[in-house]
């Protein structure tokens, strides 16, 4: 951390403002120019925050070298890190894709897209249980007894089953789902994160509408310093000024991520777009920019869904896709799994 | 709501949505014009989604022309909800303005803050004792212990306490928190808005860095869904492209928020700036704009304060503000609690 | 275009807004609900402004239907256009390289890597010779002086030039130029682009900062109403919060400029990210999103350049960036100009 | 201007870089510590792009600590710039009033206009004789005509006049404009910046949509670098996701830019908001958060204005208002002009 002081700073104040640090265990670098006077901190400065250090009047800026994320950083750890769900990979060249409907309706319904997204090519069937809603008045999801369709569902096919997780009291439910969803509207949710991150079990970390890459690399940050360092990392558009799209998505969110960190990056084009004839070349850009794996809404009837039913494919639409995903990923070095 | 159906648009499909419509219990009013057609749905239509609705393959585009949100509408309910707090009312014509630090850190601390804000005129105490970090290894709050102090200090001063609740298992320890507060990394943590929603008590609902005022709203009516209406609306800057500031302070929502809602609204100029310099013209101009309070950050060593000291403002600048805000509060015709 | 009339909207001035539609040639459909009051218009509705009809004080709401752009409209052009400049094509299933250095700064280096890029397969040379920049005290460019370097150039090596105007006044000196830019910043510069509106020229107009994809295609428009039709849209990053890249490249704009207009979409990822590795995944992106063209900055010397150095790419760096485009363009089944 | 090299950066491009800064006629101040390595330059940098300095390959970060811009700076010019336009002074605790239609209509139009906010209040007549259009089929102003009607309406009220140029060709159709406007799509045409920066004539530059606030100030650096220091800064409105309103009017940017640079700093809240009742509390707002002045839309019959009806203040509405703002300024302690 560099800590630009002001010119003509107080004495007193940077005194004060050494010795505090220096009471944080760390060595301290000093330079003084003609017009810039430097403080270079040596040590550990994961825990200084830069706007305590803003708060000394001597500082005039602060500026951090080291990334404020240690257990997700690719420096500590230059290899992918690959996560395994079941039989199917992820990341470190093994690409997946995640189907189903953005809501678990009724049996017949999970089962028939769990079968028909396994036949072309899906590894793992998502299906939402616990609906994070706008409004209060929409449907809520089937909640308990949806995750106990996804689990039959899951029996039926052999599909691990992917679901969100919108509070820490629901932990017991989500005992035997194989990889734990967190969505966008909680990756801000500490309490929450820090329960999953007691977990040993996987995490698919959704990007917050307007979260900058550092903060959602520091999320998953949250949960590996609880002992849970099976994190996957999922963009799925943020929010800008755009109107025509429901969301914008980060294609530079791929490579950026992969830089920072080593954790598996997966794109969820579905809700990047909000409509679905978006999600095919979505999804064909996200497998070029080197993303790990697609999360895809899929509905056996898009026009009666309970939710999102205007960006869900049909599986006809789904298996369109595919056909070409497959050759694409293979393309670009992917194995398939 | 209106749906405007695509040109040549199926008449199977529409005919399906019309059924599915009517076994909504809705009627609906047909108009085909040379260029147009369109259903005009009459009825309550709170429940319909509209992205169920552009899901059908005869729809082109649906328009809501009455707002999703009852409770916190102010067309049914057009006079200003005023809202008591302990002796302090805040809406219709009554100000009011919560000060403290961003964390409570020790007995002293928060006792002397609180001594120092209330000499200066504010009413309501606020301190962090759960607080939510973008690092998980920054200080994260004294938790149970932090909330004992500010009980300490409500004892001292008699001011009621406002602090921060961030996961539904803690509310037995918020049981006797005055005004609870729901950050914005929270406002969309559905579970948490109902929980809080299930309380007898004020809650204090932050608007999340890219939420838009339907959104904020929409939040609001979770928590009055459930029976509590006394929430009031907290502006706290948004997130933009602008470096120069922590977020964007959005003045405009004051009036509209206003216009859409019969809820108070609270501007907080700390966490809007992140400046402490910058703390006052923004205050002012909350005042101007028609906000019913403030909520400001004061801290007796800013910069020794475990978090947001740079924008922080000292016992004496918090005394130098209210001698402005309390003459300005007279001049817009506000009544200071 | 729909108009919804607010609720008991005033008899007087409903009939004030049909007369002063029918005036403008307009029929009217007006169908009236239970809860709704709507007027449909039948006609040619592009010049009446959505801000005009809200000020009705009897409009509440006020809906477009039909796109405001009619020349740009893929609903009245089908086919995908095809621009040729010299031997080059983009579009329609062509695709082609755009490659040279930010600024033209002296002879031999805007030859040097002219000849670089040809080898590598790029087919037109960009250069810079009217630089905006932020700063006034920053390069300007070379002005006409680097417009006669890019002639000469284009005579050694046969490539075709392609060069930003800046200015009205600067036509003259563009009269041999093959593609004309008009940049981002200028992008709602209307004098401008009616201007190369008037000329039998194609042009690369490049979108704004933050303009939506509706205003950057209606100032296509703007160019093409003035009857100059072979204009190449150029996405090239969006300003939104985030801060780890100079822009976020929004890729969505790819398939739905192509599904809103006819024109050619070309991506600048060199612009989109601002720094040089990120170039590579970003331009394998927008190939695989369905990309007519790309637009790279190449140096011989980025450590010298004297703009945009950190984007820009070494002519070994694009050749080998070159060797991947080349196969993945065939791939997705496009022909490289 | 601060560098931080790479750890282990190659001692030959440190050295390059050296020799490249030192030929700029810099002096390096050079600092090694464990962890970082910095070098420091003594002298005028403003011409050292930053995007140059991260093009070495020993670059790791750069940090400018004096500002860009120098003309506008307040740390070079700290007391308040007042500008003069005929009896009017804006700035330095001079409060003025902008006042008019947003397009010049006929000669009726503009003179009664002119004459009721004169009533009223404001001391400058505003209207658009040049009009930017997003679609090329809208009315794009009387231009000549409507440059000749507004001083038509000077003559007869003695109102100065503020208008806006579009294009460098215009300039000799502006000689006798009293306050020259450049819009906000203009921000950054450079060309004309430098060419009304050669006028002696006063400047109102708007900010552009997703400006920052160091871009708007280079670009008022842009002007008063070709001698013209008259520029008052004017903020309208930036573009953020929020749909319920036109734009979001930056408060925050009065402070800012008054501590930024010393030039006046005027809102434009009918712009901001694009909705006519929501113009008085922003601009009650704007006068508590230390604007200098208020740019406001004015229409006899904003039903039938040929622009931006919607925000338009009838005469009626403006009186209103300005028998709140009078007050309010002088409350601030403002005095009106």
């Amino acid at each position: 951390m560099i800590i630009i002081l002001k010119q003509h700073a107080d004495q007193a104040a940077v005194n004060a403002l050494r010795a505090e640090l220096e009471a944080m265990g760390l060595s301290i670098h000093e330079s003084m120019g003609e017009q810039e006077h430097i403080l270079g901190l040596v040590g550990d400065t994961k825990a200084v925050s830069e706007s305590w250090v803003l708060a000394s009047p001597a500082v005039e800026q602060v500026r951090r070298i080291s990334e404020p994320y240690k257990k997700a950083n690719r420096k500590f750890h230059p290899a992918d890190t690959v996560i395994q769900i079941g039989a199917t990979k992820i990341g470190g060249g093994n690409f997946a894709v995640i189907a189903g409907p953005c809501s678990v309706e009724s049996p017949d319904q999970i089962c028939l897209v769990a079968e028909e997204v396994k036949k072309s090519g899906a590894s793992l069937l998502r299906g939402g249980a616990f609906k994070p809603r706008t409004s209060p008045y929409a449907f809520q999801g089937m909640r308990a007894e949806g995750l106990e369709l996804l689990r039959h569902a899951r029996e039926k096919t052999g599909m691990p089953i992917v679901t969100e997780i919108m509070n820490t009291e629901h932990i017991p439910l989500f005992e035997d789902v194989d990889l734990i969803q967190v969505g966008a509207r909680n990756m801000q949710n500490f309490e929450l994160l820090r329960a999953v991150g007691r977990l040993n079990k996987p995490v698919l970390l959704k990007r917050g509408l307007s979260a900058t890459l550092e903060e959602f690399v520091m999320s998953a940050e949250y949960i590996m310093a609880e002992g849970n360092e099976q994190v996957i990392l999922c963009e799925r558009g943020i929010r800008t000024f755009e109107t025509s799209m429901r969301n914008t998505l980060d294609i530079s969110a791929v490579p950026m991520l992969k830089r920072m960190s080593h954790l598996p990056v997966v794109i969820d084009p579905s809700h990047a777009a909000g409509i679905n004839w978006m999600v095919e070349p979505l999804a064909q850009a996200a497998v070029a920019a080197g993303a790990d794996g697609l999360m895809i809404e899929v509905h056996n009837d898009p026009a009666r869904a309970k939710c999102d039913g205007a960006q869900s494919l049909t599986p006809a639409q789904f298996q369109a896709l595919m056909e070409k995903i497959g050759p694409e990923a293979a393309f670009f070095g992917k194995t398939m799994n």
